[in-house]
């Protein structure tokens, strides 16, 4: 049996009682480590858990998955995952592997930030699509998301803008050296993003098009939602870009007109409660 | 301290392990009611945390939290969802009552169906604004969420749709006597669901619309998500409507075009693998 097990948002103890139980009777333990980050270390989970645990990278989950569907055919097998075990794309394929092969699998949804974005102060059912904001380079400055945003705004509905994430990035130079050395992970931070959307507004000035987004909407920053040291900052866009919510996750609103109750919710995260500019408030 | 705890969707161990450890040493526990439906009575949850609880209707949390607040201010108090604790709009309320009195409040996340509808095997980037379908009566047959559906397909993007849960209604009898005798609760299953976007799709047709949701669209039928007892099945809306996936919940999703991979897991779940009509799988 292969458990796909989620590990919720902020606390190695938002593993569910049956997540937990599972891991501590598993023949193996692997912990996925490239669609997410995990918000503890894998020594504090190991601890927490009393298991050892087997990093899952791409290239293992992607080649080396015969090998953990073979012992899954016999014995239990767990595959960690943080926020909610299908949230991302390359798990679909270890499932339609897994039933390919006849292994049977179990998920124990878990906390995404999709639904926990709720922390907010937002209704859930007034989101429209999701969109990711990527890190921009000289050459590359995509702004198809902006669109997204727009049609959401549009009709009237929220975005929730997931931010990049850069884990196992190489140099072109390693790469074309064929040496398997990774840059540092990198997170997009909610005022590197706002920077982007600021950017795009000038863009679309310049071009003389009206558009709903613009330097003083009302945005919402969120870190680390579920830690203990979470984070909510509502203020202008322009604020936002130079706000320093500290260390990642990060992720970002872009709020449609709201509702009464929404308002007041969204209100107690005012910016004019914190100093300016925000720094590393922890 | 005023904890609200997410329960999950499927098992009274899909609290967390932290969720659990609040629960177990709180001055007082108290369980929601009436946004959501357990998949679990109370008195198994109360076996599994060794705790009584106490049922927290609308009528208690709207004029009883006066009292609640009150304890929270010296002690630890938890107040249980299923689901996300957030995922309903009236907590935002509870939140902003207790912030009012000065109550210190933590949310534990959990898994909500926004996010675990991922187990359909589509994924959660790429569906639009959700919708809830209400039943229809005889006088009252709105269609406001067919719309919305439709506005989701033309634009590339699945719907989630939310069926209608009634509980604590009185019969107008009952509402003029001032009896506060309630019916029994009714869940809409995904075939009442079905027979509603039916005679949608029928009443734009008389009227000669042309419209992207049609009998033969492609539908996804999830019962009991994260439960033991899940059940998904996708098939047309018009093979949906004579379908039968037993208990609630049910929610239905309407897939826009799929990717390669979104395909792939949807076959998975074909109806062809199920006898037909479908009677009580369990």
């Amino acid at each position: 049996m292969l458990y796909l097990i989620g590990l919720g948002l902020g606390d190695c103890r938002d593993i569910s009682v049956r997540g937990l139980e599972v891991v501590r009777r598993s023949a193996r333990v692997y912990l996925e480590c490239y669609t997410s980050i995990m918000f503890v270390s894998k020594e504090e989970l190991e601890k927490f858990y009393g298991r050892s645990l087997i990093l899952a990278d791409r290239e293992l989950v992607e080649q080396g998955v015969g090998e953990v569907l073979e012992l899954a055919m016999t014995q239990e097998v767990a595959f960690l995952v943080a926020g909610d075990p299908l949230a991302a794309t390359t798990h679909s394929d270890l499932i339609l592997r897994a039933q390919k092969k006849g292994v049977e699998y179990r998920v124990f949804h878990n906390a995404s930030i999709i639904s926990a974005v709720a922390c907010s102060g937002l209704q859930l059912y007034r989101f429209g699509e999701t969109v990711s904001i990527v890190m921009w380079t000289d050459d590359w400055q995509p702004d198809s998301f902006a669109d997204k945003i727009e049609n959401n705004l549009s009709r009237g509905l929220h975005t929730l803008c997931l931010l990049d994430i850069k884990v196992k990035e190489q140099t072109v130079e390693n790469m074309m050296r064929g040496n398997k050395v990774f840059e540092p992970p990198r997170y997009q931070s909610v005022s590197e993003a706002a920077a982007i959307l600021l950017s795009i507004v000038q863009r679309r000035q310049e071009q003389g098009c009206s558009y709903l987004l613009k330097n003083d909407s009302l945005s919402i920053a969120l870190a680390r939602v579920g830690s203990e040291t979470q984070q909510i900052v509502s203020c202008t866009l322009s604020q936002l870009a130079t706000a320093d919510l500290g260390p990642p996750l990060h992720c970002l609103v872009i709020p449609a007109g709201m509702h009464h109750m929404e308002e007041d919710m969204v209100k107690c995260f005012a910016l004019k409660q914190q100093p300016h500019p925000i720094k590393n408030i922890q």
